[in-house]
């Protein structure tokens, strides 16, 4: 029931909404872990082996030890895809192995790409990120996300083939919906001559596609990415969006606070994933610990402070 | 001075407009490639390789087959990254290769990933796009395009770093400001209540960022996709972007009309980059002819619609 997206068992996996409600009980934990990994600032066992293997290698294992030394205190991987692609062609190698590393782990991965396109663009983005694509020269290779952030600037029929290969595969999709980054405020919080904003409008999207996609849990396939560093919207979206898995991010560096998310976990706890990336793996560089246990450490204050809101 | 931005000549490059008007003025087309590889309708050589050597070798084959038939046709080609996401992890190193031959062939390279991020990842991406990423290990290998598209619907902040990578590369941003997708009316075509509508909006963020990137050309390095599929749009777009360079999709398969782009080309024929895709890499099933024979034909039919319209 619990079994990862690409998986293949034969037996239907049950609905993204469930498996994360079930995760989220199984781990005790609504914490996500945010992996962007920065060549510049890897841990040292990992920045070793770069000067040694070259930046990609150096990246993998850096992963590899912090996955290690947070999982325990996760429920889910959030991989920032730009910082793969980064790292040149072998970067989606690497992207590939990381994600292998976090299911191996136990966690959810969530793919953040924040993609969009048309139709047969977005259902190739979709094959790419879920289960591959099927051609006449064999199946390609896919990452096997359990859910992937998408841009539904381009409108529902670009925001569809997303869901539909999400669906089928019992993986999610969050669409962003108000971003932490305070150049949200430029279109997605601008007023819109029929009342509420364009996030607004952005949520209402985001409900009406998740409809279908409902579980017994009363979570949806189809949820949002609201920032942490406005919880005064966070109550007026999770209104529009009863059943909307809720991605969180902008809590510590950017300012969000874990207390003031007690609206996202109205659906329970796993109405609300809190994802911290800079807080949990740069821990050390605050507590003069060893990366992995100041890490660790972090990880499990967020959760604590997390799971006490609901 | 018309170096592509991946050449290291230790001579700074010209402005992205300048070296896109210079370009469009040398190979007196408009038209760009669309490169969006689905592995069902490869070219018949290519497809036989697929059986041998796999999807990857198939698709990498079809693209330069494609790009040799039509390039003396055309002044850039499109490659959209979703088609080589979904080959698999190899997917980016057969996007590095189709980039190199659409390079040598004389062609911009236009990346069309549709990226949109907050800051940091937003500067990642970039890295990726354009000329890699400096770590203490080396520096990555970066795609070395021309220009790239980006979604705004983050905001001014998200766009920024975009803007300032491609120009210290003598590359473009070509902001998503109305698509050409039946769904852009839910979000891009809603009515402020400030007036205009969120297209609009992007459009002004377009001319705003764009504004310190205008060359001798009068083309700026932030342009905008504009669906041809909205000329009455196009129109109203170009006045509130006078010096954006406008990709414009959806002649052909969606229905736009070369006809009905002059609007486009009010700054002259780099104005306009006409894109497209099916029509011509499936040319060949509607006129019976070899497909790089056919495909050329219709390339050629577009350069000179498009030509005329200055």
């Amino acid at each position: 029931l619990l079994g990862t997206s690409s998986e293949s068992t034969g037996t239907p996996l049950a609905p993204f909404g469930d498996r994360l409600a079930a995760r989220v009980a199984e781990r005790r934990s609504q914490i996500v872990l945010g992996i962007d990994p920065d060549p510049a600032a890897l841990w040292p066992a990992a920045g070793a082996l770069g000067h040694a293997h070259g930046v990609a290698a150096a990246v993998r294992e850096h992963c590899t030890e912090l996955i290690d030394a947070v999982a325990p205190a996760c429920v889910a991987a959030k991989l920032q895809l730009a910082c793969f692609e980064r790292l040149g062609p072998d970067g989606w190698h690497v992207l590939h192995d990381v994600a292998a590393t976090a299911r191996a782990a136990g966690l959810l991965v969530i793919a953040d790409g924040k993609r969009g396109d048309i139709a047969v663009s977005a259902a190739a983005y979709a094959e790419a990120l879920f289960g591959g694509a099927p051609t006449p020269y064999g199946t390609t290779a896919g990452l096997g996300a359990d859910a992937i952030t998408v841009n539904p600037l381009m409108g529902r029929d670009s925001v569809a083939p997303f869901i539909a290969a999400a669906r089928a595969a019992g993986a999610g999709v969050l669409l962003l919906v108000r971003t932490s980054n305070p150049g949200a405020v430029d279109v997605q919080d601008a007023p819109l001559s029929g009342g509420g904003t364009v996030s607004e409008r952005l949520a209402a999207i985001a409900d009406e596609l998740g409809r279908d996609g409902v579980g017994d849990s009363g979570l949806s396939d189809v949820g949002a990415v609201v920032g942490a560093t406005v919880p005064e919207q966070l109550q007026r979206l999770r209104a529009l969006m009863p059943s909307a898995p809720l991605l969180l991010p902008g809590v510590g560096a950017q300012g969000g606070r874990i207390e003031d998310l007690a609206a996202a976990f109205s659906p329970g706890h796993a109405g609300g994933l809190v994802t911290a990336s800079r807080s949990i793996v740069g821990a050390h560089g605050q507590s003069g610990a060893a990366p992995g246990d100041a890490a660790l450490a972090e990880a499990e204050r967020l959760r604590t402070a997390a799971w006490a809101l609901v």
